[in-house]
């Protein structure tokens, strides 16, 4: 059987700040990113929208990122391996509160932003989220990069791992997403994206833009919610993976 | 057998920025409050602290306050409950996450500050606390000024209550503590300190100025730790108490 | 002649999320209140939204806050008033740096939310924004609830002072504005908001629920521009003064 | 004749930490870089310390850096040049309007930490804080490392410029810092400080730990004031200088 997670960050609002139709999106995905707090979130929308998740049965997981608000943790800040491990530990049990609350389990975690691109590229801060998601609870699936040191930091640190690919993003031969400053980086034909997840579900690779194969492994995708029109997008992809017998299921169970 | 508990703040540096001697006076008491990252702490000293208290062999409890840090959690903020409870409930979870990580328990939550003194006035605020602890889990002591209407509703909400006294404030005929704002609220003698500790264990009172008895049920005795003298202060009253066959334990044995 | 300024707090962004639609209303208005970096804005917005005023040749004010983003200063404070003076200074400095650096002159300073309301009724409050704007310069103007203490402390402290009616909330007999607590306090009919700045500015007084008259001098009318419908508000407003004969025009025209 | 300029770091105080011993080392020096509140210092601090500088005669500059308090400025943070400018016109900002309040003129500007540093590597960063200065007013002086694209950026702005050496870290021959990484970066005898300051000022070279001339052409040297015994070494310092025939004088002196 093929199977796939969707995921998708959110619980992205501040304060009096909206960002994001969480309550849409949500419908049409299998596990939830919820800032915590660091670099978006407050105790109120992470609680919000943990209770969400739960009502609409969506894996609750906590998005930790860099301390960063008016950046929106899409800023590198040169923090010690030490540092990004408290950080994301304090994060974690800031959510793990609501959850609790709630009485949700916490299923999966995903760095946000830079801190995700950092970790995937530097083994240290890679290490740093692995321990602090170790130290938290081994029953966490730690959700990075396909292919990246996050990937392998946790496999290290004896986690479980879902590796992540992209629905709206293209491949280098190599299996590295092509960069942003690139031409033709982002897919915005929901039909070719679809087309992309299908092929890096069932054949294990997707097409690069001069037609060859980047190998590609994944566990879950990673949907946008803050673009126009994600909500329609997410409930495509999902019933276009269904058509062709792709069963879009938790991390859990796809790592199962 | 007469028995209190010792409680003090601590966990109060922030960044560069260090306070009081933390590893002087949580040598001498048996439970430390500590700052959860909104009004003093962040995640380094957090997990430090942590480290420290259980080394040391002291309890390990949460100490939230209001989301100002400039204030110190010292200016009341005009919160619903609402975000009261939600704000509490963050600040535990990102202590939690550390006494997780060090493989300690939680023993209790003790509010900061403004925060602790508008509970203990403001019924819907203490509810909302309680609420928040009860949310968390129904093994955390809640501690609040003997008397207060955080008491109130901590028992109200079916928690392990433990009723606060001061050693280095005086007391009004009514139990009240006696205001900041009136001459000799604060206790500067070490000697008048300890009488004052060891009457409310053993009598249920304290003196007031004018020598009347004031009513005083204590489970644990609040030590700062931010004054000058504050480590040799704690290690006196401990000795004192010890002295007179009052014994100090931890929270958890007091209430028994 | 008839005259009257239209004003609009604006520059209520935040890093990543977006606040208002600034540019639709400040192409009604004659006077921007601008967010100061403490409640919201931050230095890229507050430059931005200067820019976006002085092109549209409306009036740039400060519009300082309580120091608390996630309740974007909708929570009371309990800031002694010497720490008010401090806060207030620091925010006009940061939006003045702003105007300097596009060539605009500072015309005012409006309190924010709770800031306003505390400062309308506490005159310490008032006496400290009144203090920092004449400290940074005699030049600018204080905007203030009409008949409120800050119109007082403006007033004893040697400052232009302007007041404020709003055109979306009803009065009581009294002069003061209807509590948002009971009902029909908010008018939501443009029609109606029309007729009451009509009759607030020829007449000198705004008709209550039950028809008395409720005496009001204004020298500023409050737009609110993070409601639906905003803009076309505002252009409904202005069109409507200026058909019978209000010149709208900026604050230190209409002072004279 | 010669002359030099002596600065310090202060106002980094934050709430209520406290950090070095302003009174003290100001007593010493003849520029005061003063915090802004984005990695150190807040409105009440800012307008202390500049009125502290203002009493005991020394020049009142602002010292921005990177919005980052828990980290006090030492993480360098990816902002693109646009928000370093918008970040450091709004600290400018600050600062100015306590300097307003206070009656006195700020002279100068010193970025602070990883700032600093980033600064002097990086020409789009250094541009920036030369753009941001310059558009607030060409009065004030940028201070930069010697030698460094701080300057650079600074001249080429058309900005006076202050080049720093410092007192208490070592030279490579080619005039750059000794790595702090490296043994013997820094200069803890207070008497090889001070032969170190008066060869560069006298002879226009520091002598490397293994006897080389390092070309140094400095204005200013700095001292740090959090370290123990800052006073003191202030104080020997100046005194030294002045014996040997060295004019301690301000900034807007030494550049005549």
């Amino acid at each position: 059987m093929m199977k796939i997670d969707l995921n998708c960050d959110c619980g992205e609002s501040f304060g009096p700040w909206v960002m994001g139709d969480d309550a849409g999106i949500l419908s049409h995905v299998t596990s939830a990113n919820i800032a915590c707090g660091a670099h978006a979130g407050d105790p109120d929308v992470m609680r919000l929208t943990v209770r969400l998740a739960r009502d609409l049965g969506v894996g609750v997981g906590a998005h930790p990122g860099f301390p960063d608000r008016q950046g929106f943790g899409r800023r590198t800040m040169a923090m010690p391996p030490a540092e990004i491990e408290t950080s994301v530990l304090a994060q974690i049990g800031a959510l793990y509160a609501m959850a609790r609350a709630e009485k949700v389990e916490l299923t999966h975690v995903k760095p946000h932003g830079a801190l995700y691109n950092y970790a995937a590229a530097t083994p240290p801060a890679a290490q740093a989220i692995a321990r602090a998601i170790a130290a938290f609870s081994r029953d966490l699936i730690l959700v990075g990069l396909a292919g990246s040191a996050l990937i392998d930091a946790g496999q290290e640190a004896g986690l479980r791992v879902a590796c992540e690919a992209f629905a709206d993003r293209t491949y280098e031969a190599d299996g590295a997403l092509r960069s942003r400053r690139l031409d033709n980086a982002l897919i915005h034909d929901n039909a070719q994206s679809l087309d992309q997840v299908i092929s890096i579900v069932t054949n294990g690779y997707a097409l690069t833009l001069d037609g060859r194969q980047a190998p590609i492994q994944a566990d879950t995708i990673c949907l946008h919610g803050d673009t126009p029109g994600a909500t329609a997008r997410a409930a495509f992809l999902r019933q276009g993976l269904q058509k062709v017998g792709i069963e879009v299921m938790s991390l859990a169970r796809v790592l199962g």
